[in-house]
């Protein structure tokens, strides 16, 4: 009950810094006596400080003001990616405090266990090599379909390492000093067990059944750093959050989030809360049947991913720039900056094959746009880059697929987030979680310092 | 507020019934004499009675116990369809009191503007004989395209006046005697913007634009029933409400409905609650493109419903039975029978159809599947007595489509609402807004009466 009325009042001073105690009473309908204790105890955490000054006070209001503190806290939100790993750390505001990407190749990790996971690799070509029919086919999630946990395990097992040096290196920057860190949120491109920390299945990692946030706190333990509240989720849900907490069209309360990288995600928004479904599993629009061809990375066919994917548009694009093979790594940021310097020199096959990709991508979210009827979509990740050239085709079937009249009002626009729309969702989430009483507060700072003006 | 602390005593009521008013204060946090006021409010009114017999009272609970009066309130929920009219009346407790289908051909109303009509077909054809691509395709939202209003308007008319004989009829039917009505909720096949009470479009009708709530009330008025609350939603939203409510897996929170029409619509239940979308245009399933072929209603290729609606099914079963142009009127539901009778039979065209039919309608489904992730997904409408051929290749579709594992948890399974789920849902929908508070109390009973025990 405290709990949650601690974060009511951090939501009310959130919401109308500068702001007295009385009308936090006011708008929490809860007693001025209530709230100057729930107020003290905010200020012992490092949560929320009396500004005190006259510039900030309001006529007629009496009494100290308050806001929020964001000199205490830091939230911290980190993204797997099949080519990258991004960091990023916010401040109670939501104020980003450092970001950083480093490098990772999911097609490399793992080389460890390659023996294992070459075998894997041919047992799913033999597998998918089967005729297509719903009868033939192989059940995907049949040990023959599948890698087995093990060399799965092995394969995240590197990426889980470098997370936590990342963990390890942020927290001791100096950016982050004399901060108090909330948690760290994990963003991950696949099907997430969010509640069990697991990841379910990220195809593109090659992860499946990864208990990441088990492995995750055991090596952030060995540091020292066991007691950190961890949060794993899905990339898209996290973009989502993002959007609707500092996008250019922030608190558009029904929102769907793209990620535009080598798989696509949908994090969708209902009311502005992420649309999770019964087992946590929605938002999964990445192989939404579009056509007879080409062959997706889940051994289905015509997938909206294997369309307009980012690795399916720059193979088209810069053809001679790309291996066969996963395009992983560096090389995936490096194709498409070639392929929007092509585009923008007029390159006629570029721009060809960036229309038909965004004209099966218009088709892909025509039918969520159908079904969800949203405010807005965005377009996020390496799809920012491209949306000069995909946003007209993908408008334009849009227009000519959905049924509502104008779209249903819906808005398609590139994301203004960029590559760190997850992460940063990531950490927004903690704070979130912080506002409704799902998270601890943070321990006490040294009385000495606590809440005072400097 | 006290209209919502009425519907907050009278949920109380609906979910503990038997139950004394001490009960009831323990449950909501209202205080005893609050309590007392608002049950005395709900009793004169003939929603709440005093059951007051010892075989109700359970050991240890003292004073006289309540329940819902199920005798003096009646919800009515009409339902419009292409080939049917259905209306169905509930009490308080949403147990039926009558039930009623009357023929309606859609296809044959509006004779009286036949003229207009065929000019609109002539000029729809021409429209849909351009060739398919996104840029030379016309606007569907183009004067060229839409049936103009005065025309839509012209075929809606007849239905509106035979929505208002049917519920003149309903409040003098003997079953209805004596209680009073709470409302008149009109379930359609189409957009609809329920605020509004406009059907925006609803393709199988050939309606648009159509302010039905707005005529309903006029053609009431004339008839002394002007007064009534009239909703108008999507019959796909309602059958999710009534599956909720009442169907067989009530109570699944995330939840989604297919009406198996000639049209598809599904309604989804996000939490219990229909996600609508930010303008109700949500649940849009029917035109997901699946195939290159047949040319669907809508103007658009290979959409769900032209390949697994219930009129591109009977075509493929009984095509002796059926003409050509659309099936309307009594003949859907004839051909619907006969193709069970030859489906028992062992008519092997019939079953190669039927099982083609069910994995078009998995592959769409599963589309549904991995962006929601829904507990259940329930089949209606005519897809009922169809059920025990089309789910099997429906699932199988699915298990080879759906990427979450196990389906996402995902059940799938026939209705047992059948033909009225959307008009029971309706009129359940109304119970629900007084149940919350959005809908008036119905007027005072005579004093004598009121909540007095038989
Ligand atoms: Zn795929
Ligand atoms: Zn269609």
């Amino acid at each position: 009950m405290r709990e949650s009325n601690l974060g009511l009042v951090l939501r009310a001073v959130r919401e109308n810094a500068p702001c007295s105690r009385a009308d936090v009473a006011a708008v929490t309908g809860l007693t001025k006596a209530t709230v100057s204790s729930l107020v003290a105890d905010l200020m012992a955490h490092g949560l929320v400080r009396e500004t005190g000054a006259a510039p900030e006070r309001r006529v007629g209001r009496p009494g100290v003001m308050l806001a929020l503190d964001g000199r205490r806290i830091a939230a911290v939100g980190l993204e797997v990616n099949v080519d990258y790993l991004t960091v990023v750390a916010v401040d109670l505001m939501e104020r980003e405090l450092l970001s950083r990407q480093v490098p990772f190749d999911a097609g490399a990790a793992g080389d460890s266990s390659r023996s294992a996971a070459a075998r894997d690799d041919s047992r799913s070509a033999a597998a998918r090599a089967e005729p297509r029919s719903a009868a033939a086919r192989p059940d995907p999630r049949s040990a023959a379909a599948r890698p087995d946990p093990r060399s799965a395990a092995a394969r995240a097992e590197p990426a889980t390492e470098r997370l936590a040096a990342l963990v390890r290196e942020t927290l001791a920057d100096p950016l982050l000093s004399g901060r108090t860190v909330l948690g760290i949120s994990v963003a991950v491109p696949g099907l997430v067990d969010s509640p069990a920390g697991v990841v379910t299945d990220a195809p593109n990692l090659r992860w499946s059944g990864f208990p990441l946030r088990d492995r995750l706190r055991a090596l952030l333990d060995a540091a020292g750093l066991g007691a950190l509240p961890l949060l794993v989720d899905n990339d898209a849900n996290l973009g989502a959050v993002a959007e609707y907490r500092s996008g250019h069209l922030a608190h558009t309360p029904d929102l769907v989030y793209l990620t535009g990288e080598v798989g696509i995600g949908a994090g969708v928004l209902v009311n502005g809360r992420p649309l999770r479904g019964s087992r946590g599993f929605g938002g999964e629009i990445g192989h939404i049947p579009l056509a007879r061809r080409p062959r997706c990375g889940c051994g289905r066919y015509g997938c909206l991913e294997a369309l307009a994917g980012v690795q399916a548009i720059v193979r088209r694009t810069v053809p001679d720039l790309v291996p066969a093979g996963p395009v992983t790594g560096s090389l995936v940021a490096t194709a498409v900056a070639a392929t929007v310097e092509r585009a923008r020199a007029g390159d006629a096959d570029v721009l060809h094959a960036l229309s038909r990709a965004g004209g099966w991508l218009g088709r892909g979210v025509a039918t969520v746009v159908n079904l969800l009827n949203p405010r807005a979509v965005l377009l996020g990740g390496y799809f920012v880059p491209l949306a000069p050239w995909l946003l007209p085709p993908c408008t334009a079937e849009l227009d000519a697929h959905v049924i509502a009249p104008d779209r249903g009002g819906c808005q398609v626009a590139a994301s203004t987030l960029g590559l760190t729309a997850a992460a940063r969702g990531g950490a927004a989430a903690l704070v979130d979680a912080l506002d409704t009483g799902r998270l601890p507060l943070p321990p006490p700072l040294p009385p000495t310092t606590a809440g005072t003006t400097p």
